[in-house]
């Protein structure tokens, strides 16, 4: 099951991705079973166990043609549009990342965690801005993100992933000069356009181990990053335990989990974005998120 | 104007503070004036210069004794019970904290901003979870918060207050243990119950200067924080230029500019909150928030 928050003229709607096409959950909820189910992902997926049996009748059934559209008539938006706080983010979760970024010592020993402002969320294909008059140094970081599902506290590592609802790709656009600049990364985290998203929340039914997916992130079609979820420093589990111990957990949270070697930084002399850069990230089992620099 | 969000009973309201009272803005707006005045206090903020004249003919009319409570009878929430977003942080905005955190290189050349989780806040007194499973350094920061009224981005210092619809009191409770482990600070400022606010949040009109507020913490009745906001080393002005460069504010965001000297951890030995510990932070020209360590 593959979900996506899609817009076709004025109707935003969660959609399902089948073969090529998109298709309209809540136009088939209403019309063969008599049920709205929410047309906001957030509540979607916090609702999810009350129609989880009509989401599968729906795929069994097939013959949707009536409430099916190309995916190149609709617009996908980011897959939650407005997320309801910010994006959690884990830095430095790869230790060849952490290296680039400085040196051996900068791998960490404890979680580090920081934020993404939601009004920097923006869908696949949608331009990232440049933001020439803020930042001389932009940077790419390809990384799986993990959509919870229900709401905890104090979660423990065996019980962490039953509180994962899917995942999705996310490209946590840096500004490196403004990230050093102010110290705490807040500020060059949150730039408006600088949270790609998406295409699809990927139902973690699909996805047999999220400890095992390959990530490779392209500019321009070059490869930059090229990594696996099996090197991360802290695992889905321990990050979920982790910020969870007093920190209430919500469906619809995201967690960014980390970057593999090989962003625009790390280069040596570093390679930042320009204008007209396309950066794809493909996660294996999700998908590829497509992003162009205006 | 002191606006609140309170509940009395199942209905929860915009108040406004006269005296002892407190006014239900949403039922006189309705009875009076034949007017839906929304009952969400974002809302209320983004909307607020559509029903300004009215709010202004309310306190002018007065005799609203049918819908007029005493404060203790309802229950305020925090004014803002759950923020869109994370509650920006400014860090370090005081020399001498800086300093008690440190040592002279600690004083910020650059405005440091962080974050809290939106599910940290609650009202006035509200209890503060002691946390004594997660952290054993549980600690006080009394601030003054700044409400944004009117979205923008690349806001100019000059431009800077029109964009601000009022100020309230935070009480930034922070995990030193959890700050200093994780780096940064997102971990550690975020535990539930982290995040006091209120009691009310005063109109922009009605503080001459916010640069110059006596601002004062007191644990038990004990006199911890002293200070003044013109000790601000970066003033409001320039806190919302530099965060809007690249990133939109909205009606309803938060900022909190940091605290002054005397928190727990710049005693010799620190004294950290204990259960029973009562918090009060009064700010001038605004009032006191309280709460009670539980």
């Amino acid at each position: 099951m593959k979900f996506v928050t899609a817009r076709l003229h004025d109707d935003e709607f969660i959609g399902m991705i089948q073969g090529e096409k998109v298709i309209h959950i809540n136009k088939i909820a209403k019309e063969r079973f008599q049920t709205d189910i929410p047309t906001n992902m957030i509540s979607f997926i916090e609702h999810f166990h009350y129609f989880e049996h009509i989401i599968k009748e729906i795929i069994e059934e097939k013959g949707h043609d009536a409430f099916s559209y190309s995916i190149e008539e609709t617009e996908l938006l980011a897959p939650i549009p407005r997320p309801s706080k910010n994006v959690f983010c884990v830095g430095k979760n790869y230790r060849d990342h952490a290296i680039e970024m400085g040196s051996e010592q900068d791998i960490p020993t404890n979680l580090m965690m920081f934020s993404k402002a939601p009004t920097a969320v923006v869908g696949p294909d949608a331009p990232i801005l440049r933001h020439e008059d803020v930042t001389d140094e932009l940077d790419y970081e390809g990384e799986l993100a993990v959509i919870i599902g229900k709401k905890g506290k104090a979660i423990s590592k065996a019980d962490a992933l039953h509180h994962v609802f899917g995942y999705t790709i996310l490209n946590d656009i840096t500004a490196r000069d403004l990230q050093s600049k102010h110290k705490q990364f807040l500020i060059g985290k949150s730039l408006d356009t600088s949270c790609p998203m998406g295409p699809f929340i990927v139902h973690k039914s699909e996805i047999e181990n999220a400890a095992n997916l390959h990530i490779e992130t392209r500019v321009n079609g070059e490869i930059r990053q090229d990594g696996n979820t099996e090197q991360f420093i802290f695992p889905i589990e321990e990050i979920i335990e982790t910020l969870s111990k007093g920190t209430t957990l919500e469906p619809g949270d995201i967690i960014a989990t980390g970057t593999p070697a090989g962003v625009g930084k790390g280069f040596n002399p570093p390679i930042f974005l320009s204008s007209g850069d396309i950066i794809e990230i493909t996660v294996e089992g999700i998908g590829t998120l497509r992003n162009k620099v205006q």
